[in-house]
């Protein structure tokens, strides 16, 4: 089986994923006060949007970088691939229930946002457990050398440190946590280890 | 023709129609009771989003296998793979009617999961009409051995009994018929069973 | 410019415009009567989805088979094929519009399947306007004989006839114009006259 | 990194957010008055639809071209790329707030269509910086000879003097704002500046 439909298929999953976060911008519409004053309202929205745009396309890039060096597709990888995915499709949904409840306020804004930081979880534990299977014999095009696997674990660690401290920060300030999640997507827009 | 614009709108249809299916997990929102009960309430939304991302995703797997050996695309493949893409597109909506009516309760919940359990069994026979084309002549690029064909309608029957099984069930236990549904997509993702 | 993008870009908008025409079906939910009932009321919507679906596939495959032989694609293509993609994204509006009107009865139901007629006719024209192009001097890759010319305006034109006919036939029976659109997909399913 | 992966999920995102602008498109439905005169009311949302339809494909077509002659991808064009695309994925909301404040009328028109000025503006600006990053040493596969580049910078300038003039007009008026944008589409469409 070879890569490319594997690439085509994830690469379609990503741009609707990416593009249906779209879909959560939304004002309640004329006749329910000035344009600007419901859209200052309704700020975790637009934030909520930035963070998750940028932190599935940061994924994509990554998603990218590993699987150029992937000698062969089975099916282990596939179904790997579709647990990511699984948690990426569902960032549409974790965005709108957070930035609803994050406008609504109250303790369920915790728990939104715990659940927000735990997709995210969830989907940086599912690209590790991609990363951990293309280390396996014989499974990459090139050898990855030492320090090279080395400096990927260095790279991943911050995130998936971040959103599981975000899950926990989050019963604390559901702010704090959010500021934590947009940390993180900002490191890896900026970061510059060499790639794996 | 060539196959490859053939698998790239057959991955197109398959990854929006996986990404929609979240577009059905929706909770009531703010005001409406804690967070986590709306979302214990709504089970049946996420456990169908489960199994429907999963059946979603071992069909496209196992149309990506079937595809690599094709010698050449003609009308009756394009329009056969039309009736099964039909079917996928049409899961977002079966599976979000039935989780409706499986959370309300009542007999339309019976009704509801045989319909679900029928689009599967639809999808489930469009991939075998596939399969059953490519077996005539000339039209793989290596020679499927007898072994190998009998080892293919083995791997696809057990969906096939189990989706039609799960239509006659639903009338007498919806959970009953989902968890047959459930299970399939569980063989699928394990099975070993070496392609043809 | 080569031929690819344009043909992944289109395959795109071709995948997303037919996988939407399912988020048109829905009832009302629990508590709205019986789901078979419902259903059988809808029938309207659930007519238009199937003709509605292999319209789009049908176009689909014949694009295919056009660009298949295109030798060099230039602003004029490009900006054609938009206008071809602008009447097939509006597919799912016209269609759930259609189904809707012709559900509650009435005389917009006839403007409704008129107005879906229309679009249909609109595509049929951009399509044409597309062939048209290819014929100019040293635009395909293989010369087009000229009985391959003619054998492809007389596939075109029983389409173009016939949503011609359906827009006017609306304003007298919307269910015999949906019937005659009915009919045009079923014959470009199974027509089988020589490609071009 | 190679270019044809960033192309793919580039058109994948520009042919869902090109699609979903159809979304937008909606009538109250039967029992809110005749249907044409209802979309007679919803012009904006048609007119709407029409001018961000061509100015995606515009972009599209434009972003196909000069990637085109792009050699290697690395990580400042990737992002930059995303946020092109961050504008390109927020346009439908633009435009059926934008739609739906302009059929209500009142001050919040203006700002509705500010706002949908300034995202082109926005889209604009990320294309320019991406031509911009082209031009350094070594990036594009052929030399860009300077003649190339002022042709190519008075190609961009249109648009984006065009969108940022909408900005200041909008909160004159925002139907000649509408016009401007709308001359910018068709000027785009239209013009036949040799590519860089």
């Amino acid at each position: 089986m070879d890569r490319s439909r594997l690439e085509a298929f994830s690469d379609g999953v990503f741009a609707v994923a990416i593009t249906l976060l779209a879909l959560n911008l939304a004002v309640a519409g004329p006749g329910h006060g000035p344009l600007l004053r419901q859209i200052g309202e309704h700020w975790p929205a637009f934030v909520a949007y930035l963070i998750s745009f940028f932190t599935i396309g940061v994924i994509w890039v990554n998603h990218h970088a590993l699987m150029q060096n992937v000698q062969a597709v089975d099916r282990t990888l596939l179904f790997t691939n579709l647990v990511l995915l699984l948690f990426v499709v569902v960032i549409p949904f974790a965005t709108s229930t957070m930035a609803e409840y994050l406008t609504a306020g109250g303790q369920d804004a915790n728990v939104a946002m715990a659940l927000y930081a735990a997709i995210f979880e969830g989907m940086g534990l599912s690209f590790a457990a991609i990363f951990w299977w293309t280390l396996g014999e014989g499974r990459t095009i090139r050898a990855v050398p030492k320090e090279a696997k080395r400096a990927a674990w260095l790279r991943f660690s911050p995130g998936m440190i971040a959103y599981l401290m975000a899950v926990g920060v989050a019963f604390v300030s559901a702010e704090a946590a959010l500021a934590i999640i947009g940390l993180a997507a900002l490191y890896y827009v900026f970061e510059r280890t060499p790639q794996a």
